[in-house]
């Protein structure tokens, strides 16, 4: 049977996240009431990554599989007709029959963006957190490179029972254009609330509030309590999901 | 008495303008009603630019005149405070006694952004015109020259009895960084609708269904009704407005 991917962006600001949950407003529950309406079956998703509430997407990879052959054109013009504005569909693409969007991928990657100065930015306040506090980001920078190559990151993910927290950090960097701070981090995967735990600590570097090495320290000591304060979800986008085909 | 220059950033979207209109929702009615809530009285102000519903501004200026000195630090917190989130102070400043923030204004610039791509991006809806046909921006570039110098742009303004549409344009030209196409016209100031009517008429250039030279012939005719199509507000943005001293 045909499977297919689609890559999609969305504003999570509406939405309590990407997974489908009964009754609740959710990502994957408005694409698959979509696809019911278009194609008036029932049609399961697979998401690349799980998105926390109000976390957004600019390259987010959905797979699923039809019965038959679908016109991609006239299906995507059509989800696109039935999709809020917050939803968008960049692309739907043949896929091969063993492809899973969440299984088959080999790598992800996340930007979180800081807006580094004393006034908020109205025009981009739905994805930025506002620090107005200047930071160091070549602290930051620095820090953040402990991060990379293969770790038990429990002291940064939210505890899942008998879950393995080891992870494969590839890039960690933080960038730096005008008053917006980026950090880009690209894994083979992410446990929980990883990527906004990291941000968090790292915001904590930047104001001097920790002092060198601590990252190293705190991944070693695997010790969640010790990560301090989650950044918050709306400044954080799923940006890329890599695959090896 | 002090007068005082208040640089502000604010998304249009949901306000009906900048203009103060009694019982409906605008910027500078926002702004006055927090003044009033601050320093108790009633503080007219005025403002460089009167966008229209729906425009943004990264950097409006306004101007008010008090009865006595203010603590500017505490009140720029306090209008932080106040206003929606919608509505950013970038900041406060004593300025001359006889400074206007519309009179004494030398230029004003404005930024239209398209998002010229099949997809929309939801996380840059609220601020990008969705275009999705492919636009030839050499084309776009080469038209808006004929726009530079001073010219009477009644054939791109909305006309208002007695008034002049004469009007110096310093720069105007279209850049492309990835999928956003870009406009940034300056002028000495601009008449009503004149930016969005440019935008709507260099975007039919862009889709090839204007003869070359046709911007510099409709400006030439001063004839309204051969503009075309506005542009749409939500892609604008008043981006900076110049003062001599």
């Amino acid at each position: 049977m045909p499977v297919y991917r689609l890559v999609m962006a969305y504003d999570g600001s509406g939405f309590r996240g990407f997974a489908r949950q009964p009754g609740i407003r959710t990502v994957q529950g408005e694409l698959e009431s979509a696809l019911e309406r278009v194609l008036d079956r029932n049609v399961p998703t697979t998401g690349a990554g799980r998105t926390d509430a109000g976390v957004h997407a600019r390259g987010q990879v959905v797979s699923f599989t039809l019965s038959e052959e679908a016109d991609l054109e006239r299906l995507k013009r059509s989800l696109t007709g039935l999709l809020s504005p917050e939803i968008s569909v960049i692309g739907l693409y043949p896929a091969p029959t063993d492809f899973d969007a969440r299984f088959s991928a080999s790598w992800r990657r996340y930007r979180y963006q800081i807006l580094n100065r004393e006034a908020n930015d109205p025009l981009q306040r739905a994805t930025v957190w506002h620090v107005p506090e200047l930071l160091d980001e070549e602290a930051m920078s620095r820090e953040a490179e402990a991060l990379l190559g293969e770790h038990d990151f429990a002291a940064f993910c939210r505890r899942v029972e008998g879950a393995s927290m080891v992870r494969r950090v590839d890039e960690a960097s933080w960038s730096r254009q005008g008053d917006l701070l980026r950090f880009d981090i690209k894994a083979s995967a992410f446990c929980h609330q990883m990527v906004r735990s990291l941000v968090g600590f790292l915001v904590e570097v930047g104001k001097g509030k920790r002092p060198p090495g601590d990252v190293g320290r705190v991944l070693a000591g695997r010790d969640r309590s010790r990560a301090g304060q989650l950044a918050p979800p709306h400044g954080l986008i799923l940006w890329e999901v890599g695959y090896d085909d």
